[in-house]
């Protein structure tokens, strides 16, 4: 029996867990019936774009030794690599579909498996739906991950938990750097998240550990301006010397072009670089003291050496579920997790149909957003905590981590 | 006996380990003599600025069990705070000078001990020098610090080997995440390092991994200029579809500005926010791939959930090394560390003259800038590797690191 596996979209710290979590239980399974079914996992480089170019990468031969998985599944991003590639509508143009349909036939794939966000889950909708109508017998199972914690049916995201804690460690640094000179000064955290603010918020769970930054959290969902914004940096400020601010990348200032046409240069330049260039223009402009901005920029996705312990725990077991699916005869749907306790916690793993988690946004709940609309509340604290949990130390080599590599 | 021991200058990962050497080093002097000299040591709040103002805090009563010491030299940053501030000279005005001496005298301070680089060096000098004209019997003794690595008469400076861990570390998963998608592209780091490139060149320690990454390498010391940096860059593209990039933050090429006014408005916006935006906007429109720049701003010098144990070990030696100056009676020093061996690796600890440190900065040695100035070479992998040995597993508490806060 031979499988694929892609990924695709965004890297995380926890993709190729998932990708491990695979290929280890289709052996366990190959472990048991050894002699009448061998099983081949053939990896698919660039997500569904090499599979149209056929570009594949044997993991029985890559992955020989325990030691190859758990160096894998340590390795950030996606060791396949990725593609944004969406497919066409089939009833438009049913080409790609029956190329696709052709080479997953004749390289005998029982199930194709998918990882990605709610763009590949798109993907696993529309090929599924195809192969089904054709009467093909082959299968496509959707594997979730994103940092952004927005798909929908399930509690939260493989991928989501590392990015989390990543955000609030390094934060929690940030603020004893920040923090050091006894002047006024605000520093501005800019966080991914263009469409939700779940990793933003989750940044509130510093307050667990007695830190009372950030003090002020803005997210695409929360009613945001930049006047607001410099009024509550200037209440702050009149309580502390060092005000740490949470934001967004997502956020849209609805008066940002008001501020804009009335500032100087500095300011039209800040403002194409992203909102935490616009706050910190602004906050030195209208308030006059020490301030800077920082993008947590890709390494919020790709710092697996300090991936949360749970998160990958979790991404592994979603990869381990989805060939539970493959093998009842499931096609074009999605592993979901749920929680079903949280003191102790505890989640479940069950699947849902790929069209319904397909290119929906699962926003942060406004009913964790504060009335003032700059803090996250403590129930939201208590959903992000457990997913943080738990270090996966790197296997280091030379002072720096072994990273798994494919051959090209 | 009183020591008083102060923090100065741009925060780093081991800073607080110095701190915790002075303090356990004499604390293990009270235990050889407790009956007849109690120690007491007093820890000065942002700097020589804290020492004017008299805001001091009880190290003894502060630091009471060994974990709090353990957590102390786990937290990056400045705990007692620091200061930017330069002593004027004293022979055009010194009343700071008397107010100073009349402080520390009217404390019983035997030593004053401050932590910095190379302007706190210059207070070391300075103060050290009017307090023996004045016969005072008051020390000074200066402890380094700096993640610049460009301090003089020594090997290399404590703090350096976390950032360059950090650096080595980030860059490591900054390449698995940028090298995703089948597509050329190219990554800009913008690394700390306004007069000095050490930091960034330190990232060449990927090597000793198998990774060919960064591509290209520029510091201040390089022969640097756009029109090159893009030959460079299409150069690399020929070869590779990731181009990964270094760039200290004190690069100035000399033809900026021709690029600038020649540019769009983009490239002004560009040109203000760093050398790295500089080279992005320049790879774009002259170039034309996708293209992003990384700052890994203050996060190179406070991320100690990843500090190097080797420069953690060395940072609290020399705050050792500085009580048993302060015990000989010298005054106006600073502690050295030079590299007796480097296979093993092997430092010896001395000390220098506090006036031949302050005020200059250690270049990188140009003779380990490949002909072509753009990387570099292997004699300083050999320089760089035994400094990023070792991690030091941060005391985890709910999924975070703990820190070390004095109480305000």
């Amino acid at each position: 029996m031979r499988f694929a596996i892609a990924q695709s979209g965004g890297p995380t710290s926890a993709i190729n867990a998932s990708l491990a979590g695979v290929h280890l239980e289709l052996l366990a399974m190959e472990n048991q019936f050894a002699e009448t079914t061998p099983i081949e996992v053939l990896g698919v480089r660039n997500g569904i774009q090499g599979l149209i170019e056929e570009r594949f990468v044997s993991l029985n031969q890559a992955l020989q030794t325990p030691e190859d998985i758990e160096i894998l599944k340590r390795t950030p991003s996606t060791a396949l690599g990725s593609c944004r590639f969406r497919l066409p509508d089939a009833e438009t143009d049913d080409s790609l579909y029956r190329n696709i349909q052709n080479i997953l036939e004749k390289n005998h794939i029982h199930t194709f498996f998918y990882i990605g966000g709610n763009d590949s889950m798109d993907t696993v909708a529309k090929l599924s739906k195809w192969l089904s109508a054709q009467h093909s017998t082959v299968q496509v199972i959707g594997i979730p991950k994103t940092i952004d914690n927005d798909l929908v049916c399930m509690d939260h995201t493989p991928g989501f938990g590392s990015a989390a804690k990543y955000v609030a460690m390094t934060i929690q640094e940030i603020i004893r750097d920040s923090s050091v000179y006894n002047v006024p000064s605000v520093a501005i955290c800019e966080i991914m998240g263009r469409d939700a603010g779940w990793l933003t918020a989750s940044s509130c769970v510093l307050r667990a550990n007695g830190e009372d930054a950030p003090h002020l959290i803005y997210l695409p969902e929360s009613d945001f301006s930049v006047a607001k914004f410099l009024d509550d940096v200037r209440e702050q400020l009149a309580k502390r010397h060092t005000v740490i601010c949470a934001v967004s990348e997502g956020v849209t200032p609805p008066d940002a072009d008001a501020f804009r046409s009335g500032a100087n240069d500095e300011f039209g330049h800040a403002y194409l670089s992203g909102i935490g260039k616009l706050l910190e223009t602004q906050v030195r402009t209208q308030i006059g003291v020490k301030v800077r901005s920082m993008e947590l920029n890709v390494m919020q996705r790709c710092s697996s050496h300090l991936a949360s312990a749970s998160d990958l725990q979790e991404a592994e077991m979603v990869g381990r579920h989805a060939v539970s699916l493959a093998l009842n005869g499931s096609t074009g749907r999605v592993v979901t997790m749920q929680r079903a306790s949280n003191t102790p916690y505890r989640v479940e793993y069950s699947d849902a149909d790929a069209i319904s988690v397909a290119n929906i946004t699962r926003k942060f709940p406004t009913e964790w957003i504060t009335e003032n609309g700059n803090q996250i509340s403590d129930a939201a604290l208590d959903y992000f905590l457990p997913l943080i949990q738990g270090e996966v130390q790197p296997i280091m080599r030379n002072g720096m981590p072994t990273h798994f590599r494919f051959a090209n």
